[in-house]
């Protein structure tokens, strides 16, 4: 049900002819209201696609009704041109929504540097407009996938209302953001500037700590929408542990289907002597290649993990770190301590457990290893 | 001829049975004088094997006789025993030579984690002690490999005095440096702070920017002895301008010897505000996996390279960059321009020109692209 799960919201995705294996690639989010409450966060990179810079200044009154997404190109590195096709495309669905383009949120995923054909989108998003249902969350959903190879959604259910949300990203997993467009959307009552508060907060420990491959995406979007049609205000508290919940659930569900990967990796960074430390010590981790080829031959390379530590400015003892792959202490007082045969990676999931013993802060960070999929899929993706 | 070129300097390489291959594992390189200035610079990670803590005190002074270096074994990680092990190499070296153990510095390279057998080190210093010859230059270079395929060494000609060097390292190449093991020779006369002087400038603009996959190792180690032998004192601006060619001409070696990868990438970044600009888009790039990946997939996708800019904190106009590859500018005014298919990466040189129009500073960076070996090697090294 993804987005349309929560009430007053329609949602389509339709095929458009933007990718050239005819699979949908327009995807509509229409708030039917009584309320439309916005917050979004985007990319931190400073090259930003044509739609982000538009989809910026849309937001910035707190008020948005529609999101409008095409996949099969990314709308970046696209000039003038590409920025009026951004525009048009929000003017197309406020007209056939009867408001204003400004409420329009768009946004756009693909190969970058490459300009769609503007007939074809404005025609998918006519296409889309006309197919808006109360049950379209699950078509829009499969219409903004890129490489992903299922499409993600989730919903959390609060006291009375609740929260619905869709996601698409595979590759470019990244600090700050990844290629990733995210859509939620919930029926409580929650106004804008508390909706920016809870995605702040929200994504601060769930999108913002996947790193799977380290490259930053120039077209990043989250966006939440709230239509208050529920007629219930939860607390901020409340509304922000719900979000939180459907961040981290989509989260994981991008890690788990991040190109190539054989793993999922958990870095977990216990008594860091702030949690600035601890997401950097985690971060230089994920980030180490030698460490990620490593996992992917099930290979539990600890040494690897504390040569990464040491090129971080976070508070520890060189020679007093304590590092545990899946449970098993492997090395203590920065020397070997149990035998890492006894360290079994055959499974998807790992867990790295680093104690800097530098004080009470934690935090976790995820990434994937580093596999010959992942240079195939990376290598072959455009050409 | 590599390290015993310049006159004044005696070299070995034996196998001490390190190595479970039975090659050349110890190395030892005698500086026999008359002077014994030396500099040395080192990793800059935080995490530093024993040999590295050891030889940062005994290069202090100024003042070198020997260097002696293991490969089979990073001694890293490895506690108070394997700094015991550091002590004892250069006290016993110290011993053969009738020389203070402070003015021996100690390299190892190799697996981290592991403590190599101190009675097998010890009998193959003892071994290359008795093996030291003018002619041993190449014997050294071949004992000091890991997975590098090849040797390298260098010799640059002043004028009646001389250069000599050589290095490893294969994989791991990284800012700041890579696990690089160096060890440059000269017979000019050079005062050890000249000497200083002289290697930092050197390797700022070769090791330094030498960027192959990104992670920093723990044992690091660039060292140059000078024997004033020659009698000759260059002047300053001549040394360190011979000390940079040898430096730039091992850092290509390394650069092509890189583990598993294709091709070898230069990314030379035009009118920067400032050099530290300069290189930290180039940095940002040399780090892109996706864009590693696309030369290895011989993909010109510029859009990669863009995204990575916009990920530091240079001076340019996201809006008004251009980018060039293997001289065809693909992107002007970040947007496209010629065809990408007018680009040849078959050829295992790749060329990044970037222009951030922002200044007059430049720097080049180097890297490898991202291969199915790389992936390979690095998760099959120590299982």
């Amino acid at each position: 049900m993804s987005v349309t799960h929560p009430r007053g919201f329609t949602a389509s995705g339709v095929a458009a002819g933007l990718k050239s294996t005819g699979a949908k690639d327009v995807a509509l989010v229409v708030n039917t209201g009584p309320a439309f409450d916005t917050a979004s966060v985007f990319t931190a990179n400073r090259c930003q696609a044509n739609p982000v810079l538009w989809s910026k200044e849309a937001v910035r009154d707190g008020v948005a009704r529609a999101v409008v997404i095409n996949s099969g190109g990314a709308n970046c590195y696209t000039g003038p041109e590409g920025f009026q096709t951004t525009h048009r495309t929000a003017e197309l669905v406020a007209e056939k929504l009867e408001i204003g383009a400004v409420d329009v949120i768009v946004c756009s995923t693909g190969l970058i540097g490459l300009l769609n054909d503007r007939d074809d989108l404005l025609a998918g998003v006519a296409a889309a407009h006309a197919a808006l249902d109360t049950d379209g969350g699950q078509a829009a959903a499969e219409a903004i996938m890129t490489t992903d190879s299922v499409s993600k959604t989730v919903v959390v259910e609060g006291s009375g209302w609740s929260i619905g949300g869709m996601a698409k990203g595979a590759g470019m997993l990244a600090p700050q953001l990844a290629t990733m467009l995210v859509v939620l959307t919930t029926d409580a009552v929650v106004p804008a500037s508390d909706l920016d508060t809870a995605l702040r907060a929200a994504t601060r420990v769930s999108f913002d700590r996947l790193d799977s491959d380290g490259c930053m995406s120039t077209n990043d979007t989250v966006s939440v929408l709230a239509s208050g049609a529920s007629g219930i205000t939860p607390s901020l508290d409340d509304f922000t542990e719900a979000l939180t919940q459907a961040c981290t659930d989509l989260a994981m569900q991008l890690l788990k289907d991040a190109e190539g990967a054989d793993h999922e990796i958990a870095i977990t960074t216990l008594h860091a002597a702030s949690e600035d430390d601890a997401v950097e010590v985690g971060r230089s981790v994920a980030r180490s290649n030698l460490f990620k080829a490593a996992i992917f031959g099930n290979d539990p390379n600890w040494g690897r993990v504390l040569a990464s530590i040491g090129t971080t400015g976070a508070v520890f003892d060189p020679a007093d770190l304590d590092v545990a792959m899946n449970g098993v202490w492997v090395c203590r007082e920065s020397t070997p301590h149990a035998d890492p045969q006894e360290v079994d990676l055959t499974g998807r999931e790992v867990s790295v457990t680093i104690d800097l013993k530098a004080g009470d802060a934690r935090a976790t960070v995820w990434t994937n290893d580093l596999t010959h999929a992942y240079v195939h899929e990376n290598s072959a993706y455009s050409s």
